[in-house]
């Protein structure tokens, strides 16, 4: 499989029309296994009763799902795009521990009435996020769903390496808060297909790879272009959750991070929750965040006031965000980024809380009037 | 948590009509994360972004989830019924490897208008089953679902403290092939609920252990009550896949077993796996499995011929099928089998296939005209 291209050949050689309904579970498990490839370290692959993968001394594992209708809209996302997402919210877990992932298992619960062809297109996706993160996907589970139901529940294990775990308990009083990736393209995407904006020609859709940090994503273009490619670079984001960075949880683990967290709810949210375990406060500067992520397609896209609002609240970017203790901050510094990923940006500094107020996360020391991302809430 | 009994407590402390879209993610996770106890080697459990577990040099892994209406109806299962199968389901496939459970993650994907003491029953059923396994569970997620929907996926992870992975593949002919626990319960109780049959009063819901094998439910009773403790054993099999054994892979793999999976879609149909994957054919001998596997519960609840057709097809069953060469056996048969676990018994041998003619099992001597349990199939 090495090499190969699952989502180059998605559409060409399924039968149109073909329902799960329609094949076996032997049958169904023939088209999707082949689409993942093997890594090192798995000793037992898809197959078996159960994978074996090789382990340093602990394991790390994490899950998260994605439901049709909740996580995503057909009408705006493919399967593809479901597939890349639900992979990269896992590894994110996993990089935010500070670990390597090593092995996926992947648990799809579908009407049978679902096309073959959508779900090998997941399975692309899956596949393809999968391959660039060189990890395995090494088991799985299929199960009829009602009518219309479709739920992807992906598993993440990841191998420390012998590194200790890096835990949101960690950061301490005048640790650096930086982050490492993009903040609210992926809300900022949502709340574009919200106001029913038509998805720009200039589309990223599809695998390219935009670069995931808040760097212009249409340099060079006249104003309409720049625009249009920052609205599809952020549409892009919310449909496959863009590129979160893959190594960058290592670096700051072996930098000497103190707390580390991916930015799934919203950053005040996600830096609260550091806050909360650390027994800190997080302060937050608004020039660094607006200068370091709402400038650029945020803006462009949204204009300054939303720009930031998403910075602040918005979910499922998968972005890490660190703490360090300043000789950890310096080191970080001094190493260059991984090949394709973006670097530590500083956003703030971790104090100490005030007894009693229960303030976990200011931003220019106000406590910011944003929230993030709950799951059932009516 | 250690000595609790979370089943006891799901309804006393739960208010009625409380529903998930009326309680925080927070407040949700603050009811359901104290009901799971840890475990020794948990390094890190629920709340950060990932678990870290200890582990040898490699780690098993398996996913299993179950869907509302399509793996239990609410009108038959409770709950606690549901917590406890899901977990039975990926216990078996470790102990299928020959490794110890050592973590479970659990995803749970539901319509925000389910009833919130309804979750803490399967809570209840999830942490019970993993508290008898004395295995953790170190994670998990939550999503929202569309109306009516439910969807419960269990992760397992296991060690195999240095053992090799028992596999499918490793069959060779002459071996012994014995099965440890029942067949035939489940798909026997599910086919008592599908005829309507009520559950009997003396039904063992609620925990309370019956013998998960061939012996007779009501020893000692009236032949109605016999029969009634019969149908009621056999309906709590299918709701919550009984007892399989716990500890019999472990001890299966330590003596030499070469193959063995677990009975999650009907013995012919899972030793046809063993027999595919190691290129040989199962020959069953169908007085075994009359004597020690029809004889009792399943023929006093169904009859000889209903009985025998689900010990051969019957689901769900999560009883270990192992493949011995000789000496294996016999030092398996030496040693006592777990305390509260059956022993393993013979039901046939390994044989040559006979080329181009792809007959993966036999039951004295000719082609079994069962099939097993698929997903999908219309």
């Amino acid at each position: 499989m090495a090499g190969s291209s699952p989502e180059a050949s998605r559409t060409s050689s399924q039968e149109p029309g073909l329902r799960l309904r329609d094949l076996s579970e032997t049958d169904l498990l023939a088209r999707i296994v082949p689409l993942f490839r093997s890594a090192p370290g798995v000793l037992v692959g898809p197959g078996d009763d159960a994978a074996v993968v090789a382990s340093g001394h602990s394991v790390v594992a994490t899950t998260d799902s994605m439901v049709r209708g909740r996580d995503w809209r057909d009408d705006w996302s493919s399967g593809a795009d479901v597939g890349r997402k639900v992979v990269a919210q896992n590894l994110a877990d996993v990089a935010a521990m500070g670990a390597v992932p090593t092995a996926l298992l992947v648990s799809f619960a579908a009407d049978p009435d679902t096309e073959v062809a959508w779900v090998l297109d997941v399975t692309g996706g899956l596949a393809a996020a999968a391959g660039e993160a060189e990890v395995a996907v090494v088991g799985g589970d299929l199960s009829s769903a009602p009518a219309g139901v479709v739920v992807v529940s992906v598993t993440a294990l990841g191998d420390l390496q012998g590194r200790s775990p890096v835990l949101r308990s960690g950061a301490r009083v005048g640790d650096v808060v930086a982050v490492c990736g993009s903040l609210g393209f992926s809300g900022g995407g949502l709340a574009l297909y919200a106001a029913g904006t038509p998805v720009p020609p200039s589309s990223p859709a599809g695998g390219v790879p935009a670069a995931n940090n808040a760097s212009p994503a249409g340099a060079g273009l006249g104003e309409r272009e720049e625009r249009d490619a920052a609205v599809a670079t952020l549409m892009w984001a919310h449909r496959t959750a863009g590129r979160p960075p893959r190594r960058a949880g290592v670096a700051a683990a072996d930098a000497g991070a103190s707390a580390l967290i991916d930015v799934s709810d919203g950053l005040v949210r996600d830096a609260g929750r550091i806050a909360a375990a650390s027994g800190v406060s997080v302060a937050l500067s608004g020039q660094l965040l607006r200068e370091g992520f709402a400038a650029g397609p945020l803006t462009l896209a949204l204009g300054e006031e939303e720009a930031m609002r998403q910075v602040l609240s918005g979910g499922e970017e998968h972005s890490l965000v660190g703490c360090f203790p300043r000789p950890a901050w310096e080191r970080l510094r001094a190493a260059a980024p991984a090949p394709g990923e973006p670097g530590w940006r500083r956003i703030g500094e971790v104090v100490s809380r005030a007894d009693g107020e229960g303030v976990l996360v200011t931003v220019d020391g106000q406590v910011p009037s944003v929230t993030g991302w709950d799951h059932f809430a009516g």
